[in-house]
Parts: structure tokens; C-alpha cells; sequence
């Protein structure tokens, strides 16, 4: 294994290593008690400062609406696929999905399984699907059409699989929630909260590791979820009312994630991360485009990610000769999703520019060499 | 504070010291591929082991038969509260409830929830309860009437509030599965699995930190929950065909809790485990019963809990000085629930002898300087 490593895993992905030390620095004691973070109670004072610092550092990085709910949730966007349809659908107003991607498709599929739950004139429905053309875009703004009868609107603003993003906010008739998830671009450029109904991310991309999701949840959807009998944990209001303690709540997460927020305010928040992350998906993408199709980007250009650079090279063979080698190069997580194959380089918030750097210069190398 | 500290938190509670000292020496370097487990993809081989070597040390530490499912979930003991009834409630068949405490209580409360959700014929209640008398006991073996018509029967083996124990295991009739929340005493003595239809317990008590649920489900548990369209992430059955890895897991609890499990088993298993925990309840308890009523046990003697040791001083006003003066000692986490006060030493897994001594130690010369 080289010396130095650059880290292009999807999720759980690269974390800011300042975070990692000063985690492994205080693991045995935290803050002078004694005890690990690992072994301190949900309700001491010392956990309920780092609880509220997490959702004060996220409120202040993403600059979340005071009448806005931001919820520390566990079991990842896959649970908030059944939660959306759960809290917020409404007899004789259907939930619309566009289909981005597979993890949309999955949405849409959660959904479904959840309307037996709910009973009688429930429903949800794809309303846009770039599947025939193998998820390569996302819609133009000009091309969605949002019935004013929805419940809402649900959509992934950045795909990671196929290597998409929506490049704006999509607009939803009045009284229709927008719901986002944005698992794998939350945090990673300024985002206007107050459009939104709804929007949740698991931490593990651009936030902390797995085991906590973010959800921030307009007054609209607290609404509605309270006017539903759920069962507590599956309810975005109770969870809402007990600030996120209503259980003991995944404390390590939480404490990683609340180190990394700080981390990225003190970095400059959101514009300098979106800046940086422009930079970093630019490199890249001029790489491939000077490569005269040696390397060939999946997503359409209009439709770029900035997190999730996907490729292929002229064969198989060479993409599995290109992943060994990037590996004995230091250049890990490069695989593209199982579902697809060919290449994948995400580059997330705690991506350096440096690791970009190595990567096109190993890239332009392996051309030279295979080319 | 005190050079050494004890920690009696009820959890999140205290964790093997060797296990702690491993995470912190790996945390920047998991097994030489120079990335933190924290970053580490949950699809790679190297977090592959971790996952596969969680269950099979759980296997192997509470012997669980080959035809049952180990699963590892999100969302602690109160997300499984509502899959319980979810999974496993059958129309015309209640699901009956054994109240020993608060948590137990809780469980019935959330099933009430989820019954909206399953539609006609669905039922849960209340077939025996303390709460009368503080919930100062479990009920004998012959005051328990299961009907032979119930879906399952639903107890929490250990009150961690008030203090109580299950001794013995209940009997069910034929086809009336019995399900067991077993959070706060799950791998601290020997458990006949084969008898329950579904045990689960959050793992931050005696198994490793909070983030994950393990839950143990038998062949029967798994075929009604088969039966039931219902999201996948609720489904029993639709986690154990993914083998826990339907979604990102919570990947650094779940690397904790195999390095607790494997350091368990190397100590001797369950056996060692219930030996020691024995001796502690054993030294605690006696020094109570010792004291001539300055500490007065919360708990029936013939329902007394190895786990959650309760009990009072003569006043608020010495409990109020007793904490404050082993905290000066360094015995910490010794407060009583908020909902009932007084005073509770949590004796789980990861706490040693020596901790019971010293807390000892300080409780005769408390008595001594204020009896």
C-alpha cells in the first residue's frame, strides 16, 4: 500500500481528518470525565451538549428556517423512503417521483410498500423517468409537470449511481411539498431550505459517518405528520416534539457528525465547500473531455454530478486493469456501483483537491501507457 | 475528578476497556488500508469480515440455533416496539403483554400505535401488571395466563427502571410466540433461544454502543412476517434475506459491537459472563440488606435484577449528598431514572468487580458518616 491514500469511496466515504484525530484523540476520555463517548449516558450533560451542538452547527451551516425541524434519525434514507409516504401522503392526492435513478426508483418502490399501511385512495406515481436511456439525465426544468392535486413532489437532487444532478431546485404548485432526498449532496453547496417540504440525508456522505440521517422538516410536514397515528419512531412530529430523544439516539454518530459540521464552518461554510467541490468535479470532468474518448463520462453534460464522477474505459479489461493499478497507486473506492459497473469517483466535501490532482495525473499516465 | 473512574450508566453504558484501547489504536488505520473504519465503504471486503464476524461472534456468544436469523438494525429497542406488532400481529389473534415497567409498557403503547396501520381484527393488551405497587416485581410462573389464541406474548426480561428480573422464562402455549426485549440483559447469562419466537435488544448495555439493534428471529417469526407486504426496512423477513445489509448499516457500532462480543467470548463466554455478574448483584445487594434500612432495595428480593441495582436513602436530601460524593469518588452514573428518582448502579457486562467494591467501599462509609 502506498504511503499516502485518497479515498473515493460512495458512502460511508472520506471524512476530514482533523475530525478522525481529534476523534481517536478524546475516545478514551471525553471532555475530562473519564468515560469514552462510546460509554456516556443519552441524558448526561455532556451528551446533551454535543446533541444540541449537531443540530445547531447544522442549522447554522444550512442555513435552516427557525420554523424549520432539523431530526437526527437512524436506519438511513432506505427508512425515509417508507416515512415520507407514511408522515406526509394524503387520501386522494397522490406523492409523484421522478425517477432519477435507481435509489429514486427505490423511493418510489418504499412508497409502494408502505400504502398498505395506509389504507384505501393512497397513492404514489412516477411522473418523469429517464430509465430508458440508463438514468444518463435528469429533467429539464421545462419538461416537469407537477399536478396541483399532489401530495408532493419527491425527487434525489444528486445521484450517485448514474453520476446525475440536478442543477436547480424543481418548483411544485402551491400546497404540494417538495420533498429531496439528498442523501449524496446535502451540505455540499448552499441550498434554499425554505423551498423545500422535506428534505433528508443519510450523514455518510458529506456529513459523518453511517448510522445517523439528517431530516429537516418544514411546519407544513409536521403538519401533516400530526395528523397521523404512527408509531412514535416512524413519525416525523414525535420525533419533532422530543427533539430527536425520544430513544437513546445513535450518540457516536451524532458526535462525529457535529465535529465534521464544525469542521466545515470553519472552513467557511457552504460557499467555500461548493467552491471547492466545483473545482474538484471540473478537474475531473476536463479530464475526461480532453481524453478523446478514451475516457467516457455516463451522465450527459448538462446533467453533471459534482459528487459522483462516473466513466468507462474502451474495455472491461482495461477498467479492471485501471482499478488495480489506481489501488496499488493509493486511488481507493474507484468501482463503479455493482448495478453498472465501469468507474465511479465521488467527491465528497472531505475529498481534497490534492486527491483530484493524484487521480488525473494517474489517469492521463494510464492513458499514455494503455491509450 | 478522581484518578480512576467507575461507570454505572444505564446505558449507553460502559464498555470493555481492552475493546476501547483496540478501536482507538485502529481508528486511523483499519487494517492497513490506511482509511478509519468510519470511511470505510460497507460493501468492501474489509467491513464484509467486520459485518460477517458481528453475527457470527453473536452466534457463537448466545449459541443460537442454525435455523434462526441474527439481524442488526437502526433505531433502538423502541423501533421494535412497532415492528413487533407489525411483523408478527395476526387478525382475531392479540398480541398479550406482560407490564413490568415502564419500557414494557411502552412496548404495548407503540403496538396501540401501529394498529391503525394493520387494519381490522388487530389487537394488543395488557395481560398482567405492577404498576400498581411501583412495578416492585415480575410476576410468578403461575400467576401467567397466556391465551392460547394470542399472536405472541410480549415481556421485557429485564426492568432497567425499577430494578426487576425475569428468573425463569415464560411458558407459551403452542403456535403463541414469545417475544422478549431483552436490551438490558441480553449475553448477561445463558439464554435457551430456541424457546422465543423473536428477542432483540438495543445493544447499548451489555453488547456495545448505542446505534445498533440486534434482534433474533426464529423460523416461525420470520414466515408470518413474510406474509405481510410492509416496507423494507420494518420487515424482519425482508432484513434477513439481505443478510442486515439491505442499506448502509451503522457500520462503526457494528464493528464495536463485534470487537465487545469476541473480547466476551475470549473471557469465557456466557458462563464467565453470568458467574461475574452474579458475584456484583450478589456483593450490592448484600450490602442493602446489611445496612438496616439506610439503603432500602426497590425491588421485591425474589424479583431482584443482576443488571439495575434501585434503591433509597432515607431522604432526597442525602440521595441528592450520595451523588454528589461518589461523583467526587469517582463512581458515576449512579442517579435513579428521572421518572422515579432515588438512586441506581448499573451493573452490565463491561463493569467489573472492582467497581461493585469501590462502590461498596464508599456506600458503608456514606453510612457510617450520615447513618
Amino acid at each position: 500500500m502506498s504511503a499516502t491514500v485518497w479515498n473515493f469511496n460512495p458512502g460511508p466515504a472520506a471524512l476530514p481528518r482533523p475530525v478522525l484525530e481529534r476523534v481517536r484523540e478524546e475516545l478514551l476520555d471525553f471532555e475530562g470525565t473519564g468515560l469514552s463517548i462510546l460509554e456516556t449516558s443519552h441524558r448526561s450533560p455532556e451528551y446533551r451538549r454535543v446533541h444540541q451542538g449537531a443540530i445547531e452547527g447544522l442549522r447554522k451551516l444550512l442555513e435552516i428556517p427557525p420554523d424549520y425541524e432539523v431530526l437526527l434519525l437512524g436506519g438511513g434514507a432506505t427508512l425515509q423512503f417508507a416515512l415520507v409516504a407514511l408522515n406526509l401522503l394524503e387520501p386522494g392526492h397522490p406523492g409523484e417521483y421522478l425517477i432519477t435513478g435507481r435509489w429514486s426508483a427505490k423511493a418510489l418502490q418504499e412508497a409502494q410498500k408502505a400504502l398498505p399501511l395506509l389504507g384505501p385512495g393512497h397513492a404514489v406515481r412516477a411522473t418523469w423517468s429517464s430509465e430508458e436511456t440508463n438514468y444518463d439525465r435528469v429533467p429539464r426544468p421545462e419538461e416537469l409537470v407537477v399536478s396541483p392535486e399532489a401530495s408532493y413532489l419527491h425527487y434525489t437532487s444528486n445521484n450517485t449511481i448514474a453520476g446525475t444532478q440536478f442543477p436547480y431546485v424543481p418548483e411544485t404548485p402551491e400546497g404540494v411539498l417538495l420533498v429531496c432526498d439528498a442523501s449524496s449532496d446535502l451540505a455540499s453547496r448552499p441550498l434554499d431550505v425554505k423551498r423545500f417540504g422535506l428534505v433528508y440525508a443519510g450523514a455518510q456522505k458529506n456529513l459523518g459517518p453511517a448510522g445517523v440521517t439528517v431530516a429537516i422538516a418544514s411546519p407544513q410536514a409536521l403538519e401533516r405528520s400530526r395528523a397521523r397515528g404512527l408509531p412514535s419512531l416512524l413519525s416525523y412530529r414525535a420525533v419533532a416534539e422530543k427533539d430527536s430523544l425520544l430513544n437513546t439516539p445513535p450518540v457516536f454518530a451524532i458526535y462525529v457528525l457535529k465535529l465534521v459540521v464544525e469542521h466545515y464552518l470553519a472552513e467557511g461554510g457552504l460557499p467555500a465547500l461548493a467552491e471547492r467541490n466545483e473545482r474538484k468535479a471540473r478537474l475531473l470532468y476536463e479530464t475526461l473531455d480532453a481524453s478523446r474518448g478514451f475516457y467516457r463520462g455516463c451522465s450527459r453534460p448538462e446533467s453533471r454530478s459534482r459528487m459522483n464522477v462516473t466513466f468507462r474505459l474502451p474495455s472491461e479489461e482495461l477498467e479492471r486493469r485501471f482499478l488495480e493499478e489506481a489501488r496499488s497507486a493509493g486511488l481507493l473506492g474507484l468501482k463503479g456501483h455493482r448495478s453498472v459497473g465501469g468507474l465511479r469517483a465521488s467527491l465528497y466535501n472531505a475529498v481534497p483537491f490534492e486527491a483530484v490532482r493524484a487521480l488525473v495525473d494517474f489517469m492521463r499516465e494510464f492513458q499514455r501507457r494503455h491509450g
